[in-house]
């Protein structure tokens, strides 16, 4: 198969951004895509130097994501996809703007600041046809894959306890008030919306939890704080859930907890899953290692690509076991389905059935996520239904 | 100081039981203790056999705990203090015998099956003047006291959150079934009372936050199930625990997990504690290093006797750094501090500041803390106070 | 089984001591033994002290081991085995006292301070026909006993490759001028014979990989150095080892390293072995676990008795899998064993066959390691045999 | 700063390869090379297949490397770098082409597969004026560049102690014999050189106990096997090492372990070094964290980019801590190194002083280390220096 890159724009992402650089580097890492148009900044000069600096021609760095989405539309050679990768609140117009255009969209996650923008923006990408990848980027981990593929198979029997956790401690100060520009807009619920840690890393760790699972939230009970003197947003998240029952067996159960005031921990995404037949477990910061353990058998470890790895998980890797793979490749693994998709929609359709990547609807239901903890936290801890 | 060894009677713990041949390590590791009597077993051969094997003389082995208390007060070689070693249910009469029979008491948790015969005995035990010492074990772990210390001293700031959870395996099956004694009155609520997982491990998890921390509860809210079909008692529980505020700080939240059906988890209580100035973490499988994670530093694992180490953990050390203590050990320092709370109360209580062990108190609140569980439960997940 | 305890007597051990405690806890542990002389120090002061706070009769502590040796071999009541725990040069007179008086001896390593010495305490065992147990407590952790028998069974496969290694930090500077005792005998060639970490803590890691592989040495190449200033003694050693072919196979080849000055390992034992089949792993700061590597199958890691625990681990475990047992219990172990082959010699024999303790062969083949390090070095490394 | 990319061939890297795929990625991840020619592999119809899917256009796919080297020194828009990812054997004769046509190079280790070779490509490279960069890229790893760093602090003192180590197990069997193309040349003497584990691994472990202590090798003793019957090749390294001494101070000591045949190690390459003031310890499968143990402190866990990262490390990071970097951004590293010294030689040679890369006095080091631990076997492990 001969590939040429497919053509790649970007929204937001200009100097000093930290997610657009790695959005990049996930583009480029499997050479799958070439950046060629970008509305990076809000700030002309910003939007100009960055531009250049990537190597994008001077005409395709625009002032704004209306004219890109104009204009590249109408070249021959337009984009064919673009990343979105400003605050949450800008998602809704420029997803719409695309999509309206003709042209795939990826999008950095929380999907819109608000539930009811997220459902519109469901409508739209249901009416364009057009691909709507969200950059859930956990699962592009060849051992968060192989963890849903050993559920699917039955190998942890029934399930009945998850538990989920993502805490940080980067907000254990007031960091927003040294205009730190990603603390910044994290922390204001006009940009960011309204969850803090919910949106920004509970989004994560749910969604993460329903990948590896499949199984459905029926309510979820939320504890939400602000530790912070003076910050608006939550910034820790202590969460029950209670998923539907499957078949006639008990209705499995779970917990999670978010937190940016932890002080130790740097992204330490954990997801345990318990079933009746055994247990598995898996850590970010380690994330080429899946801890298997069947009940009343030794622990296994496996290791990606090592003995045990599953097609699931290999398929998404790219080098030998032990070599570690990290954030980066995890994240650009979405992009490579993303292409995949975008490829097998030029061709008619024939996409691989083991294609995997998150879209709109987990997009929907992350924010309903956020929006119920927060109702739930109003009701001081009432057992509270998604809004889907 | 020369120590004769204190004259020590058991109740239960004959032949078979686990938990009481561990009391028996535990008293003799130190050298402070001389097993003299027993009312090992209700069976009377059994308890025949098990207090000859334990080189009890045959006139000091009883047939009930009441025609122990009631000879050993009388003889003037009797016992001092008795280990009660049965199952839950069994607490209550037997620690009213001994106490006014005039006899220190040592007892198992949690320290009655009702919490009307908790407080009942906490009545008892202040008008005997005799001390009452409840083996939290976990408590007597050196990085244990360390990590309480380090909260005393404020290394770790204001308290923010805590994260506590006792996951084992052992249930996941109806092992019950099979006849396993230990599991068999775990199960049954009339033996084991209210709580199945959150009466068995659940209060030691709650007691090893509450030691450590020293914030006190202001309200649950439980989310108890039994799994494995037919059980009577929890088998999983998911608790949200909200704190008193201390000073005009924030209130401490926190989250409590007991499981018996995760399958892969042995013994694996785990607590973490964030503040405004930093974390810890403490692991039981690995016992003898204390994480610390000072804000904005770097992450320190301090060893038990190694550099770090503070007094309160030196202290109730055996062996240098590096040479791994464990769970015997650690049982062992709650039966040293209870020889040395004894003698200085027969030197006049004179005893050192720093000897520590859970009481009657504690007693109280863990089963106080079943009872919220339980009710907390029944009311579809309510904010619920301890009774207390 | 009623079992009275053993009458057992110490030499050395007296107050300040380390493992003088840890042989007495050891001794307590499984209540097996009864400390009821002692010749504790050869300070008369301390001597008489130390045995007052252990609840030895005055008359039962003596001024030397020679007088205890005598008294107590003439007493009806008197002791049935010692425990010698003074530093190494004072091993053979005493052992050989106490041999000849007809009492079993619990000797700590290494035998002696030098190789002629090991030779003639091997004859007068020989001859006396009573029990040497020598303290190699590491081959009492229950993963180890569960590693050899791995080895055994041929879960490994031929054996080729074995890393072992001992690193501590305690001596990184020069400790010995502070006056403390530990490191002053140790230090000097008069107390603790030609090997300072060879003869301290690298015997410990020979013996280990001796014990658990089965493998017999054909030679080793010996870089020992003295890395402080002044020190007398080697503080680092770095060994490779050539082992007997076994059958048709390849010889299996090693490495050990033993240091002294490896700051920030406290006992770092460690064990690697690996074979045609398999590996395995043991770590002393993490006993209760082991690491088991089939090739091309995932890792395994077993837990002591906990699934996949055979009945060489499971016999010598006090409790159940995921409470940590520790340094004290594998020591205890030794002590435990030295009961039952005890208590088998006075039965007449019938020991059961998975009774295992270290004796005078494996005393003697530690110095000969020794040795052979010294000589290896003086010979700029040349492959040297033990001289057995 | 606007950079175009350079314009990068490859030699070797067909299709089936699995280190030209590594050196593409790593190429791409920073955007500062763009591959435009190849002679991709010996066979045409592989080239030419290999060529269409990486999107080289036809006319610069090579038949060889030689037509490569002279066609591409023709063009205006000809390749300014070459990376070379053949079997060792070819090494030499590519590079040298590449080197006389003016362009610079990247080579995969070892530099050559014989001795000679290695330093005759030195006096080429000498002569050429253009650079020679070895992908010894684990020097690419942030807490490598850290703990370099801390060594050339001081913060560990004088250096007394180094154990460095790379097991592998994947040639635990003659998997070569089945044909697979990585086993069947690594084993060969003609493709590979005199080393089997010692040229493909243990050059690896050499040099990077060299790059982070910076100590000079003295002289080594080897102990080389070929477990797997009938390998012409060592499969498993046991060596000493002998630094020459630093001022005043002893000479430090070392050990070096490469094995192919070590079931359960999959690249384990692991650094630990020891001075007078504290210890390091790196181990490649948990790459983003660096134990830091000053004496008589507690132990330190720094991380990526997390509290007590050094600029060393933080200037070749890419994303925040926490979020895990692994092999292929290590590897990158090296090739934005060679970016940015090549980028420096155009404009005048201005490079920044902390552009770290090996190059060709490593390569021949590599090369010689290899060579002395043959020789030094051959004459059954005597002291050998290295041939430079």
């Amino acid at each position: 198969m001969i590939h040429t890159p497919l053509r790649l724009g970007m929204v937001g992402g200009g100097q000093g951004a930290f997610i657009g650089g790695v959005h990049r580097i996930a583009a480029r890492l499997d050479g799958q895509f070439s950046l060629v148009a970008g509305a990076l900044s809000s700030d002309p000069e910003r939007a100009r130097a960055s531009a250049a600096e990537l190597g994008i021609e001077a005409e395709r760095s625009y002032a704004s994501f209306q004219e890109m989405a104009e204009m590249e539309a109408a070249r021959a050679d337009g984009i064919q996809v673009v990343s979105i990768v400003t605050p949450n609140h800008l998602h809704f117009a420029a997803a719409k703007a695309f999509l309206e255009a003709g042209i795939h969209v990826i999008c950095d996650k929380p999907v819109t600041s608000t539930l009811s923008d997220a459902k519109a923006l469901a409508g739209i990408v249901a009416g364009a046809g057009k691909l709507f990848v969200l950059t859930h980027n956990y699962t592009g981990y060849p051992m968060v894959r192989q963890a849903r593929q050993m559920v699917r198979d039955g190998l942890l029997g029934d399930l009945r306890v998850v538990q989920v956790e993502y805490p940080q401690d980067w907000l254990t100060e007031k960091v927003e008030d040294t205009g730190a520009k990603g603390a910044v807009w994290r922390t204001d619920p006009n940009q960011s919306g309204a969850g803090g840690s919910t949106g920004d890393i509970g989004t994560h760790a749910y969604h993460l939890a329903r990948f590896v699972t499949g199984l459905e939230l029926d309510a979820l009970l939320a504890d939400l704080d602000a530790f912070v003197p003076g910050r608006q947003l939550d910034d820790n998240a202590n969460v029950l859930l209670r998923f539907k029952a499957v078949g006639g067996t008990p209705a499995a159960k779970g917990m999670l907890w978010a937190s940016q005031v932890a002080p130790g921990n740097e992204n330490g995404l954990r997801l345990r899953v318990y079933g009746t037949k055994g247990g598995i477990e898996w850590f970010q910061p380690e994330p080429n290692a899946l801890w298997f353990t069947p009940f009343n058998q030794p622990k296994q470890l496996i290791t990606r690509n090592g003995a045990g790895a599953m097609a699931a998980a290999t398929r998404v890797s790219r080098i030998p076991a032990g070599h570690p793979e990290g954030y980066l490749e995890g994240f650009a693994t979405i992009y490579a389905e993303a292409a995949r998709a975008i490829r097998a929609t030029r061709e008619g359709g024939n996409m691989r059935s083991d294609v995997l990547y998150p879209g709109i609807t987990d997009g929907v239901e992350g924010v309903a996520f956020v929006d119920a903890c927060v109702r739930s936290t109003r009701a001081n801890g009432a057992w509270t239904r998604l809004d889907l």
